[in-house]
C-alpha cells in the first residue's frame, strides 16, 4: 500500500488567466502566491494557496498540449489531484500490484525539478491523480 | 470579498463505493473514517480524510438525483470542491456583488446541519464549488 501524507495541490485548467483570477481572487477572495510560465509542460500557472495546499489555474500555451486538449475535450474544470508521497518509486510499485493503471510508470521530473508520476483515470474512477515525491528536508 | 479558510472536502461521484475503496483506500491506502447514508441527498458517502481535509466518494442511491444526473451525464470523476468560510451569508452576498452566478442564493442546511450554498459553474470556470459555513465554536 502507498502512503499518502496530504493533497499538495488541485489543478483547474482555465481558457485565460486573468479571467478567472476575477473569480478565484477577486470574488472568492484567495491570495495569488506567484504566476510561472512552465515551458516544458506548455502552460502558464498561477498558485493560489488555500489551507496547507494550493489551487493551480493552468493556462495552456500552445495548440497541442495535453492541457489543450483537455480544455477542447471537456472544457474548463478540474484537471487533477496531486498527493504528497514519501517515495514515489515504493507507491508506483505498490500501485501496479494492485493492478492500478499507470499513466507513467517511473517517476517524471516536473515542474522545479518535482519527481511525480499520474495514475490514469481508469484505475481511479474518473479522477486524474498525480503523485508527488516530497524532497528530501 | 469573501473569506475562504481552507477547503473542507473534495467531492468524487462514483457508481459503486466498494469498487472505488479498491482504489482510494487499498490501493491508494487513504483511511476511511466512516461510511454514511445521507437520504436528504438521495447518497451514500465514505469519508477519507487526507491531511487536514477528506475526500468524500459519493453514491448516489436514487435515478433523479442531482448526483446520478451528474455521473449520466459525465461519468464518474470529482463533483466538487467545498471551501470553509466564517459567515456564509456575508460570502454569498460579496459573491453576488461581483457579478458571481450562485446555485443557492440562501444558505442551504446539508449533512449534519450544515449550512452550505453552491455556486454555478459558469462562474467557477468549470468548477462546482461549495461553500461550508464552519459552525461556531
Amino acid at each position: 500500500m502507498t502512503s499518502v501524507k496530504r493533497i499538495n495541490h488541485i489543478a483547474i485548467v482555465v481558457e485565460d488567466i486573468d479571467d478567472a483570477l476575477h473569480f478565484w481572487r477577486d470574488a472568492l477572495g484567495l491570495k495569488v502566491s506567484h504566476i510561472e510560465e512552465v515551458p516544458d509542460q506548455d502552460s502558464v500557472v498561477a498558485f493560489l494557496p488555500v489551507g496547507n495546499m494550493e489551487i493551480e489555474l493552468v493556462k495552456s500555451t500552445s495548440e497541442e498540449s495535453g492541457v489543450a486538449r483537455y480544455l477542447k475535450k471537456r472544457g474548463p474544470g478540474i484537471h487533477h489531484i496531486c498527493f504528497e508521497v514519501d517515495d514515489i518509486e515504493a507507491s508506483l510499485e505498490s500501485l501496479k500490484a494492485s493492478g492500478v493503471r499507470l499513466i507513467n510508470n517511473e517517476p517524471i521530473i516536473g515542474t522545479s525539478g518535482k519527481r511525480v508520476a499520474f495514475v490514469h483515470p481508469e484505475s481511479a474512477h474518473g479522477v486524474l491523480v498525480e503523485l508527488y515525491e516530497l524532497p528530501p528536508k
